[in-house]
Parts: structure tokens; sequence; C-alpha cells
């Protein structure tokens, strides 16, 4: 039951420690409290194991990385694994630059992820580059589509049973797979790749979502991008005439705020694999 | 007069020099030029003594810290008093780890603040870490309410008198006092929290009301409290059906910039205790 | 043509690798997106020549410079001067502090900039900072009006061609110029200064502009300036009563969104002198 999951996140209002971009963290922040969580920001090395100490999950987001925000992630990380606490992967960029690629390989070495997000292109470079997920077939196409699916859903649960995460990869269509079982969703409207950050704005969701539904994450993380999708939808109809893709932000993050369990089991559009 | 502090702010356009926490910075930005205010944030320890020179304020939150922005913090904070410029402190996140704690006390024992706010847990903290502050009983409860309200006002009039700064602490009721003095203010709504950073902007903008009104800064400082309390009222009743938290924040901000002396004097809600 | 340049943008999706203030840098990202193009944001040096070479455009901006995004800036910088990528400085608060009037200029000497956007004052510090631009006459108002146009005219055009830079100054009238002529702009709306960060968009977006009209630079610059100013202008007539400078900015960027060729030919208001 997809809705069971959004109303254990306003039920426990799980804090979530982000180590995140600059560009989107605003928006990551009011989606976590849309949904019901609480968000904390901390990247400084010294500040981070005292934060991530204090919350229920870790959403680690390497956006505008820099030389002191990636040993954060790193600091962060191990004390979130000593301390059994969720943890999230959102590789941006990944595969745009060689800090990008080897950063993120390195975090999936050094840190156990319980899920990682990203999109196709994100997710192949981690699945090549990383040690762990050697003989995972990644020649997969670079948009996931509905003749491209069948590839993909069996490359997203090769690659999760590899890494030991739940992968979530987002597009057109969304697949979030344990290794086992694969969520395929189509909810979602291809205006949201207008507006920056919907990607972040839903790592940061999930994992309050994880957190909230631990015995359950495989349904939990599915739940999240179901909403996030299903927000994308609800907020598009609300448009006027004269609005764009500065007031869609604002309409996508408003309905998430009123989502409920019912509206998002009865809206979300999925099959599993 | 509280209306006559905003109407200051708006003749004066004090320029704000804010080191401030990266995920709020914008809203911060925008509260500041709607109340009438002009903003100007750095942080790089070379760069913070020029600008804070040029303005009349320095608001310092700690919110996402780092080892270079503390150093901006202490370099900027020594100029402005130096120059006698107004000075703010929004101690982010105190309690939460040792490197906010220990960066907010040392912050008060070297420099000057004319305001400190915080919600009550930071301010206990502060309290109770900061040596100038020895003697102050912070065994009051985690949430100022009609109940625990006594103790508050005395706790925030003794934590006032030891640090020699105007304290502000807001929640579901407001408690700004010079040690003498203790406004009580009732203004705001509930659904603010679910908006990030609705203190950090507040702070923004006391820092403007107390460069506007350098020889009344106890009123202008609850007269800034009022203004985002009563901001909040206005910015609830212009609210749709499907708008949520990210169409609300944005109503605030925009009844901030429409609010004016005889709107905030008619709205305020307060007694002096 | 001014319609055919924004025309471009939509087609072309140029990649703009933005080294931008956290102040504004959610809206820059945002504007990019409506306007047609694509953001990318990096300012670790390790991470930006990488993120330079795969975009069309490099967009430097000093907001909240320190000194590990001032090494970003001059990598970045020299890499895109190499691949032959367009490049945009803005020197926001150029004149402000040592260390921003110095980086300016420094950047100014060894990197080669296809456009400075700044305001008028901005752009003075750099005429009389840089030793490129000896013998300029910066002895013109701090404002550009119909007084004192011939002056800034005459200013912009010396300015222009000693850097050998296209040089936008925007404020109440707008000038752009490559040495030869200089278009004088008249749209926009002076409420548009009750926002934070118009100036940071603006210069994201005309880093889009050049990138897509390589072989008509001015024209794109003009273009982009007219945009900015025309959705300013749409924006404002699209305000409600109640609402204010944050729901300004959001119709602002949303009328970006629906700008069209057609739209922005008929609303340009703009002559060559």
């Amino acid at each position: 039951m997809l809705g069971a999951c959004i109303e254990n996140v306003r039920k426990n209002v799980p804090l979530v420690h982000n180590i995140t971009n600059y560009v989107t963290v605003n928006d990551v922040a009011n989606v976590l409290l849309a949904c019901g969580g609480s968000p904390i920001m901390s990247d400084e090395p010294e500040d981070v194991e005292d934060i991530t100490s204090i919350c229920g999950g870790l959403n680690i987001n390497i956006g505008t990385l820099n030389q002191s925000s990636i040993k954060g992630m790193f600091l962060a990380g191990k004390k979130a694994n000593e301390l059994g606490h969720k943890t999230l992967l959102d590789p941006v960029g990944a595969g745009a630059s060689k800090l990008r690629t080897e950063t993120a390989v390195k975090l999936m070495e050094e840190i156990r992820f319980d899920v990682i997000r990203g999109n196709i292109s994100e997710i192949k470079t981690l699945a090549l580059g990383s040690g762990t997920t050697k003989g995972v077939d990644a020649d997969v196409a670079d948009a996931v589509t509905e003749d491209s699916l069948e590839a993909a859903v069996k490359f997203v649960k090769d690659f999760s049973k590899k890494s030991g995460s739940i992968v979530a990869i987002t597009g057109a269509i969304d697949l979030v797979s344990d290794g086992e079982k694969c969520y395929v969703i189509r909810n979602g409207r291809p205006e949201m790749g207008k507006i920056t950050g919907t990607g972040c704005q839903l790592s940061g969701m999930l994992t309050a979502f994880i957190v909230a539904n631990p015995d359950n994450m495989l349904e939990a993380a599915a739940a999240a991008v179901c909403t996030m999708g299903l927000a994308g939808e609800i907020g598009w109809k609300n448009m006027q005439p004269s609005d764009g893709n500065s007031t869609y932000r604002n309409r996508i993050i408003d309905a998430i705020y009123n989502m409920d369990g019912k509206t998002l089991e009865e809206g979300a559009k999925y099959e599993v694999l």
C-alpha cells in the first residue's frame, strides 16, 4: 500500500540530514517539510557527524561538491552507517566530470547506501565505474522508453543486486528495484524537466520515506517516486495560462503538501515486473 | 509605535550585510527588500570587512557554517563592533552539534550583539554554554506556551540582562526583551513552521529594523517580530484550496512587501510584561 | 531580428556552466531553463574544467566569491577560452570591496570575455581599475537617465572598444554596445529592483543567448536584455492586489518561459545609437 507510506512520513516526521547542492537546497528543504519530514543541512566536516547522529536518514547529493563537502560526505556517511541510519546517494553529474564520477564511485565503495537515485546516464556511469558492479551490462539506451524498457529493467535489477542498494532511475518512465522486483512507474509530466531540481527534491523526500518505513523500503521508495510524479500531474492541472516553470515549481511542492494516502493510492500509476 | 518602525525602514533603506546559510539565503534577501531594506551577502574572510564597512547592520546566521565562513563571522563582527554598526546573532542549530554550540558561544564572547534571535532551545543552549550568562535559570520548558509563559519571560529577561543583548525567542508565542521589559507577541500561524527559513528571514528583517531605529531598538525588534507573524496571518488569508507551503512562502513575503505602518499597528497582537 | 535570437536558444538548448553566487543561483537555473537553455553549476577548482568542457558557455558571477571559487573562475575561464566557448563576466559588487574589484579586474586581464554585464557603478569600477581600459572617461553619472544618456553611451562604447568585450550596463535605461553600435533599451519596470537577482538571472540568460547566436552576439545580447525587461513588464501586468516581490519573481520567470520570438519582437523597446 503506497498510501500508507506517505501517511507514515506524516506520522513519524523523520529528520533528514542533507549534504546537498546550493542550487536546489531551498526546494529540497521545502519538499521535505511538504511531505511531512523535517530537514537539516550541514556539510562542514567538523559538523556533520554530530548533525547526522540526531537524524534518522542521510541524503548525499554531489551536485555542487567541493573539497570540504566531499570530506563531509564520507564522515557523515560512515557515521550514519555506524548508527544504522538510512542513507541515500544522488550522484548528480556522475559521468560529467572525473571528480564527480570518482567521488560517487568511492562513496559507493566506502558507504553502504540503502538507495541510489539518479537518471539513467548517472546510474550507468556508476555501474561501469564501480568495482562492486563489474559484470553489469550497462549497454542500455540513454532514456528509458517503452522500447528500451525490458533492457532497462534487467539493468536496474542487476545493478541493484550487485550494489546491494535499492536503485531508482528516474526519467520519462521511472524504475525502482531491489534486485528482485522492479516498480515501473508512469507518473509525471515532461514539463517537470523545465524546473531545476525535481530530482534533488525527490532524493530528499525519498530519504524521509525510507526512514519512516524501515521494514518496507522498496515500496516506500516507489511511493516517493509516485508522489513526486503525481504532484507534477496535480500541479500541472492547477496551472493558469500565463504561468510558467517558476509557478509550476511552487504548485508541485504545494501538491506534495496536500497529498494524502488516498490521493497517492488512487493516482499512482505503476506495475511491478 | 510599532508602525513607525517599519516606516523608518522604508524611509532609510538600511543596507544589511548577511553571513547566512545557503538554504534560505534567497528568501532572506527578498524579505529584506520586501520590508524596505537592502541586502548584501558575503562570507569570505578576505571580503567581509570591506563589505560590512559599507553597511549599517550585520546579520550572522550559523545555519550552514563552515571553517571559512566562521572566520568571516568573527572578522565581520569585530569590524561591525568597531564601526558601531548594529549586529544580530541567529544561532541556528546551537545545541545540535558541538561546532555550532561552541561557535555561537564564542561569537557571543568576542562580539557585542545588539540582538540575539532564536528558538527557545537554541537560546537555552546559549544561556547554559556561555560564561557570561552563568546563573541564568534555563530550566524552562522547550516551548513557550500560556502555561510556561511566566517562567519563560523571567528566563528571557535574565538572559538579556546577563548577555547585554536584546533577546528574541520565537515560537508559538514570541518573546522580545531587553532585560527590563518583555514584549509577549501572539501573531503568526502554526503553518509557518512548514516553510523553511521563516526564522532566518525574520533575523535578516530584524537587523534592518534596528539599523533604521537606532534609538528605539527594543520596540524595533518587537515590530519586526510582529511584522513577520502578521504577514503569516495575512498570507494565510490569501491561500487558495490547492495552495501549500511553497505558495505560502511567497504570500508571506508578499504580505511584508505590502505592509505599511497602519496595517502593522492595527494587526500587532502583543502585551508588554 | 531580436525575435530570432530567443528562437535560436529554444532550438539549440545551449548548456551553460555557471560559477555564480549562492543567493540567486536557483533563480538563475530556472531562468536558463525558462528561456530554453540548460544550466550546470560547479565552482570546485578540481571540477570546473571538466564541466565547462561539455558546455557551450561560461557565466562567471562574483556575487559570493570565496578563495576556492575564485580559483575555479580562473581555471574555468582559461579552459573556456582555450575551447572557444562563449564567456560572460558579471562583476557583482566590484567597487564594494578590494577583493571583488581586484578579482574582477584580474579576470578581465587573464580571460577574454565575450560579454561583461553589470550596473553602471560596477562597470565604472572596471573601467577605472583595469589596465586595459586606461583612458576611458568614467566620469559619467551613477545612473543612466535621459539626461546622462549621451555621456553614458560614449562611455560604454569606449569601454567596449578598449576591453574587447560587448558591454551591457543595466539600470533604468539599459545600454548594450560592441564599441561601434549601442542598443539603448527602455524595457523593464522599477519594481524589478525589489527582487534579488534579476541582474544575475539576466547574466545567465545572456550567456545562453550568445551561445545560441554566435555570429550575431551584439544583437543576441540586446535580445536577452529586452527579454528580461519585457518579462518584467508582462509579469507586472499579471500581478494581483495582494501580490508582492516574491510572486513578482515567479511571474517574471514565468513570462520568460512563455516568451516567443513574436512577443519579443513586438515588445522590445530600443533604439540603436
